[in-house]
């Protein structure tokens, strides 16, 4: 099963009542396991070019954002002693590391990098699930 | 785009010559995330349930498995000066880390933990996602 | 030696001119780094107490403030390609994390719960910690 | 208080009875931290330095060791539900990251890299923490 379904059927399976829009948490915690893969290998992709040397701010946004997406997919998926505080802080560090990150990105998608390409895609549509969450959680 | 799509498509654009089995890493990436999100979720359903008490070993499992998860789909999404060593000794704690959860969230699905029952589907996936990918990288 | 040293000796060695206060960084890489193992095994106690139901909210703070805080430690311990935006963003997630995970242990120090009182003084460091590197960050 | 002082309390204030070599654990959940941290700033300084195109397996040893080390670290933390075949398998991944990480390091170290210098004693640090718990956790 992908992501996607995984955290579904988990939120199905939530013991306690929920109140909360299923679609907009599911759709951000698949957004941000898939960023966070994308982010990993996009600098592992980088670290292979020759021309290294002129993308390690990218490497290293990459790291940034696979590294707050990790904890942000996690955050956002407990929902036992949920905190608005604390889940609406790490969703906004979210869409901060997936614009920054897919800004550097398009700059080496421009010039033919099609790993930054993608990941630059990735990154879009995690801030963009961030930016649909925030609201929802008070954020 | 889901896990598996985004690593099938970052080792497609790797810029140096790749001599490997590639539908194995994506296999074993993705299960990887999807584990990790799914040991992740479980044990905030099992801190949910008014029987807590009984499932401390599934939620203490679940971290472990959930932490490990997220470092081997890290390893085996680099390419970059793979090591077999470093990625064996991963991958291999990895299908101890899946398979004991597997087991202990199998004894709560049994009692009618539906939670525990897609957690252990989860971690039966990864662990034989890890296996098969263990010949090919020499571990 | 601890992490303390280890971060002040890594900006020491960093190969490229740095303008930043390396107190500031040094004093927040610490303080992440020992919070993120605070709250690990501050879950763990939990986990290990008679009445963990009534402690939920609890494990699930922890978690949220441990993963917060190991991407903290991470980005703010990574100079190259520094992103103001990024940075702060993180280290106000990590503030917001630190400071409901303090004030939901400091209620179970008042019962007596022992890992809950070093907890809480461990998140409030950090919580200062990160104060005091956000207006050198731009934060 | 450092990481070393942190985790002596937690195992002090375990609620349960704790018939382990606490100096054993409590050595290598600081190691794991000290390391984890380590490991990310030395890749930070690879990225800067102006051969950061020899390095680059340099940098991918240094991510994989601190991704093990931040999940051995939780893992080795944790006393309730302990699993000896998953504590022992990660512990063992530990050790074969610090020694490929430390022997990468020490051939740039011998080049003058001397935050490659304190990454590998770092390394070699953790490694020997690692290799004194094996036996204790039955591994």
């Amino acid at each position: 099963m992908p992501v996607a379904e995984v955290a579904r059927q988990m939120l199905d399976y939530y013991p306690r009542e929920l109140n909360v829009d299923r679609d907009l948490f599911v759709a951000c915690i698949e957004a941000c396991y898939d960023c966070a893969d994308s982010c990993t290998q996009c600098a592992d992709d980088c670290l292979a070019e020759e021309n290294v040397q002129e993308l390690t701010t990218c490497v290293r946004l990459n790291l940034d954002c696979s590294d707050i997406c990790v904890a942000t997919g996690r955050v956002v998926g407990r929902q036992t002693g949920f905190d608005a505080n604390v889940a609406g802080a790490i969703v906004r560090a979210c869409i901060a590391a997936c614009r920054s990150c897919a800004d550097e990105c398009d700059i080496h998608a421009a010039h033919g990098m099609e790993h930054c390409r993608v990941c630059a895609e990735e990154c879009r549509r995690c801030e963009q699930a961030c930016e649909e969450l925030l609201p929802a959680i008070g954020g």
